[in-house]
């Protein structure tokens, strides 16, 4: 792993957005010993959202995927806010909490939650290996495909 | 924050109910180090839901807040006693985990949850700002609105 | 508690499954400090689910216990090879996290996940007394009747 965070985000072709503000009474993130706790992120980009809706009818799978990156993305921007750009802080992913908003009948949560977990391992390797719960919900905030929140252990 | 807690709970002319009695197989709270893991409480009042059903269909969103508040009180009875009334000892609350009882299409979860949030900033100030992730789900035990949990840091 | 982890488990007619291999993206455990995080277990048996579908419509609330109870026994897999079989070093159950995939209207989800906590009891006494969180979803992976997770404290 001799490359930087940012060398393999970007050979992945991915860049983290800015890590949201505050919001008014909840936080993006919270520290207690070494654990860090982020709160459920959406696939926002600049702002908005590109889809909106069900998993399969509204949302595709494909462009479910390209959901949980984004939210992911969202994750890590807010984790590398905490630790101030210094990576090597990160000694684990912990846990990733997966959403996916499903149409009922739907059972393919965990390809969806995959697009997460398999870019936590392309950026940490063996750090990035997680575990995690991936359920199918009717309804998310903002009509939301996917919400992933995310505990860290850091240094 | 010269206030103590009764205070600033009784000027939201608020008050604690008692704590629920331990159940048969799992109970209200676990504490593991400083870690304190609230189980999921339900707005009961007096041992009974004041509203049932879903949001918005059943119980509108303005309802569905003051079945949160309530949540958030219930959790905070339970709190409150395994610190032995103690506040001082409560360091952060770390996460919450909101779910509101939704229609399909509903997504305003987040309104519904920040009547939890922002009753722990009240009360707590920073130590009260947390992390969270809030879902919607089709179904809730008792067909209770909305169902919070907690992780506290106490000292 | 004289007896043995497996002799208790034997008195109940049970038996643990061999502990699910760690997939590609994410792994079914992941420790930090003495904290135990299990990612949510479905109630494969022998590598497929006994019951598919929803409750209580597609799968009957007694069915849905039975299920709960084999994806307990798979958490229990999972925590056993963790500890290599010392259930000594095991402190505590610190929360579980059930999700029942439910119809619209149903709202005994506590009663499946009795079958879950009330396990955790009888094997473990005192220390399997947990927070847990317990909720109805309209969809789960598989067509999973249900999937629970599991925080544990370890020594």
């Amino acid at each position: 792993m001799a490359e930087t965070f940012d060398q393999r985000l970007a050979a992945l072709g991915l860049a983290l957005p800015a890590a949201p503000k505050p919001v008014a009474a909840y936080v993006p993130v919270v520290q207690t010993g070494n654990l860090v706790f982020i709160s459920g992120q959406l696939p926002l980009k600049d702002g908005r959202l590109e889809q909106t809706g069900r998993v399969p009818s509204q949302v595709t799978v494909e462009q479910a995927k390209v959901s949980g990156t984004q939210a992911a993305l969202n994750l890590l921007a807010v984790l590398g806010s905490h630790l101030e750009g210094d990576w090597t802080r990160l000694k684990r992913i912990v846990r990733l909490g997966i959403f996916v908003q499903s149409d009922d009948g739907f059972h393919d949560q965990a390809i969806v939650g995959n697009s997460v977990s398999e870019l936590m391992e392309k950026l940490f390797g063996n750090r990035g290996k997680h575990a995690r719960a991936t359920v199918g919900v009717n309804a998310l905030p903002l009509d939301s495909p996917v919400e992933v929140e995310l505990v860290a252990e850091v240094g």
